[in-house]
């Protein structure tokens, strides 16, 4: 799951996709999370079904809480996107206010879900270890604690490739060609999908050049919407 | 220790502090950050304090070996920032290359102390809690686990806040004076400290602009040394 949610976040930034068209991305994009989507809600049910057997009571831990929690802001998340990103009916405004509320709460439901599997291992391994204990720190204990510790990094290192914008997805091609138009070179930063938000939020500074990036915004989509 | 590490980060974003001067602002972030330092140690002392009383091991589970490595990181943290940042030794160019470093190692060893809290958490409510047992949901679980799904927002609130460009400090009076030198009003990014690194890794795409920016850059620290 983890992995899978990993792809789909740095799919933007992999220098061998940018080849792709946008429209492929997107789908890459998407169809990676709805795979990711289908994993949490089958390891969800085997965890109910397995407490189910059991007699283990359900939803009762805070990895419970936030694991759910987190579960139904990313269905929410893989529903918003699919709504405004990839149908072709949301206004651009509307895409260009959504995408860096929609790139931080991605990035926070990764970041939520790998604390919740780093409360998961360690209620496993509480419940799991009984002789030797937890505590006595058995082979099997420091080698789950490592994968621990490499999920830690391992999601430190997704994070980090996702917030560099010089790993970012360079501008569609059209919109290099209209470039002149914008006068300084900001104006082909709005195409591009995957922003951290800054370019958007800036706007208050840039009023000069906000028109040229609409008009460069629209064609794109334009060109955009003639691959599908 | 999360709401002193908390107000550090976002001391750079609240608007009744952007009339304070860049140097006081960057005082009150190392200060804060040194207090949550001491408390951290204070509290690890705690810790295997109560372990040796207790004839608990040290060191054994999960929780305490990412707690660990993300204080070794904080402490590294604290010491580069202060060497780089704060001493007045270090040039403009090593401060621009690291300032992107600083602020994602920053927000991320900040994620990975809630996600400790919420390892912290999960063992101290299965170890406590025995009649009736965590499992069986009494009162004082459902309290604490509301309170960690509370650190989880008030986690996710602050990474919001840190990371929008038009919450950040606005740029010092005498970069504002010398703006028209850069041409375009990007030119006086540069300046604020608490960048999110976009700035300074797009400067393939900003060549034009390269030079003006670093004049203001220089001009900007100058003034700031002048005030110490």
């Amino acid at each position: 799951l983890v992995s899978v949610l990993s792809s789909a976040i740095i799919v933007y930034r992999l220098p061998w996709t940018w080849n792709c068209s946008k429209l492929l991305m997107k789908f890459i994009h998407a169809g990676l999370n709805t795979i990711a989507m289908i994993l949490a809600i089958v390891s969800m049910v085997a965890v109910f079904e397995y407490h189910n057997a059991r007699n283990i009571p359900n939803m009762y831990s805070l990895h419970s809480w936030i694991g759910l929690t987190a579960v139904i802001f990313y269905s929410l998340q893989l529903f918003l996107g699919f709504a405004v990103f990839l149908l072709p009916f949301a206004p651009v405004p509307l895409r260009a206010a959504l995408m860096p509320i929609h790139v931080y709460s991605g990035l926070t439901v990764f970041a939520t879900v790998i604390a919740t599997a780093l409360m998961g291992i360690t209620e496993k391994l509480i419940f799991s270890l009984k002789n030797p204990a937890y505590s006595a720190s058995p082979p099997e204990a420091t080698f789950v604690n490592c994968l621990g510790l490499l999920l830690v990094i391992f999601g430190a290192l997704i994070l980090w490739m996702a917030s560099r914008s010089h790993w970012k997805r360079p501008p569609e091609e059209n919109a290099k060609v209209l470039q002149p138009i914008g006068g300084t070179p900001e104006g082909t930063e709005a195409e591009s999908t995957m922003t951290d938000g800054s370019n958007a939020d800036k706007s208050d500074l840039r009023i000069s050049s906000e028109a040229a990036r609409k008009q460069n915004f629209k064609l794109d989509e334009a060109g955009q919407r003639s691959t599908m």
